[in-house]
């Protein structure tokens, strides 16, 4: 790989040999239904808790991805992922049974885009098979950041919904799939939100950031690319985003731009406010819909551009801003 | 790179060009005193919180690894960290005003070696120069796992003291310094320890694992070392790890093994139950201690192995067992 500015550069793209995209009830009665790999009907799938459902979801999400690329756990290198919950939670009980050398990360939901990244970065550096993955669960989402369920909590317009779903995908060095031509990681980016039901609005400085950095480092602009592909900006946020992109990097993302927060809901019917939002939402989007549509060759060129807001609990009840990240990773075939 | 086994050699290792480690007023007091890079007497670093006080001192021990190195944050392509906190805020309010990449970890009381280990590879595979740290607060860490410090809870002998402080380091392509020559990524390991008071029985299993593959991997024996160096697993998890060793490996351990969180501390005088615990424990004894001692030339090949225990106050509550995870880090002069 060689760096240029913020962009990292494959000589040798790594492939994406597998993938899957795997959902809730919710989620397979949106407008994405037939693509998902599995629409699970009862959210619990058979578990104690939210919590091990979660990771449950993942788990699935792992094995069909390394089933759709013919691999076996004890193939792969390392896995790298991480989720919303406390310590990673999701991410720990999804792994603790296959085996495999884990590498946690945190990203919040950006994960989707920072676990292929990272993975990427390793394959490109020697590692022959890594997957990367995410998970959010709507219901360990409102256990950790906001209320019980049970008191049925208003949501203001701006508020978004977390998927429940998770999202894998396999890197190799060789064979036949989707190649990763480029990432970036992210810088962290503050704007002073402090509004924990307005996400889109903390997430979108990033966004604006990395994708003005990319289309800098890469000399490109919008309408070189079939998609320019947030994770979950929803309404709020994408409104944001076009506004920040024209005033402060002179670019129009209009008409090239979708964002995963809004495919996987019908916003109109489902009650979800301003969108889908959670590791899962763009993990689950990228690895199933977007990941199919390139495979037959309807998309061919998509900057899958992920954010993630980095608060909790306890930093948003003392007040604090809620810094924003987003990594981006640019799919051909 | 190649891999044997679950190792990661290095043709060409990366060098550690910079280091520092820095830690609050009891670590101070203990017998590692004089090695520390900054002994805060003050642990709450003039801000509004435990939190923002473990963000400041992480800040504190990036900023002094860079200046060790001669590096400025624009020159660094990556920074890579994480912490214990919730959503790991220490690491994301450290970072965000560097306007550096930042790939968030999480690996719990492993960090140090997880960013060392992923930082190493990236450089190995590209990077220039990339930044590895992480922190631990004794007062976030028990408001976030266990009680308000008002209430003075009661502690078991097998309970560890979360040490203040953080640890940095810088790693290149090219420069002088310790060289990393081989990683290893560990893999988790659940024998079904759920008591949150006793994380060095959670932690040893997934210390052994580690360090048995490795040992094997490279087939050398534990007296091929100045030092075996494991994390945090205190007094209890050292007797543990000792008892696995032999059992399970036929490997005898004591004699060649040091571990962090019982070299923090005085245990007879500063009443810290079994020894130091932390991302900021390994943290800050490896990035100024024992990179000190390396650099004098008193040892020369020092494994490091710092162990993680995957547990949230969530998943605790809901009485899951403690996975634990253990990476490795070889490294020389």
């Amino acid at each position: 790989m060689h760096i240029k500015g913020k962009t990292v550069f494959f000589d040798s793209p790594p492939i994406i040999t597998g993938h899957a995209g795997v959902v809730g009830k919710k989620e397979g009665e949106g407008p994405l239904a037939e693509d998902f790999d599995a629409i699970f009907e009862d959210t619990t799938m058979g578990q104690q808790s939210y919590e091990l459902a979660e990771s449950a979801m993942l788990h699935d999400a792992i094995i069909r991805a390394l089933s759709d690329a013919k691999k076996s756990p004890s193939e792969v290198n390392f896995v790298l992922s991480g989720d919303l919950l406390d310590q990673c939670m999701g991410s720990a009980f999804a792994l603790k049974d296959l085996n495999v050398a884990s590498i946690g990360l945190f990203g919040a939901c950006s994960t989707m885009a920072l676990s292929l990244s990272v993975g990427s970065m390793l394959v490109d550096g020697g590692a022959d098979c890594v997957v990367a993955g995410t998970s959010s669960h709507f219901c360990s989402s409102e256990r950790q950041f906001r209320f019980p369920l049970e008191y049925g909590g208003q949501r203001p317009p701006t508020s978004q919904w977390t998927v429940t779903g998770a999202g894998s995908a396999v890197i190799e060095k060789k064979g036949k799939g989707i190649t990763v031509k480029a990432v970036q990681i992210g810088t962290i980016t503050d704007l002073g939100i402090t509004d924990a039901n307005n996400m889109g609005a903390a997430m979108a400085p990033a966004a604006a950031r990395t994708i003005g950095n990319f289309l800098r480092d890469t000399g490109t602009n919008p309408q070189d690319y079939d998609m320019i592909l947030t994770g979950d900006l929803g309404f709020t946020g994408t409104e944001l985003l076009y506004e920040i992109m024209e005033k402060e990097y002179k670019i129009k993302l209009k008409g090239y731009h979708k964002d995963c927060g809004l495919l996987i809901y019908d916003l109109k019917k489902q009650d979800v406010n301003s969108g889908g939002s959670g590791c899962g939402c763009s993990g689950s989007v990228l690895c199933s819909h977007i990941m199919k549509r390139m495979e037959k060759g309807s998309l061919k060129k998509v900057l899958f551009v992920a954010t993630g807001a980095l608060m909790s609990p306890t930093s948003s009840k003392q007040g604090n801003p809620i810094p924003g990240i987003a990594h981006a990773v640019l799919l051909e075939v």
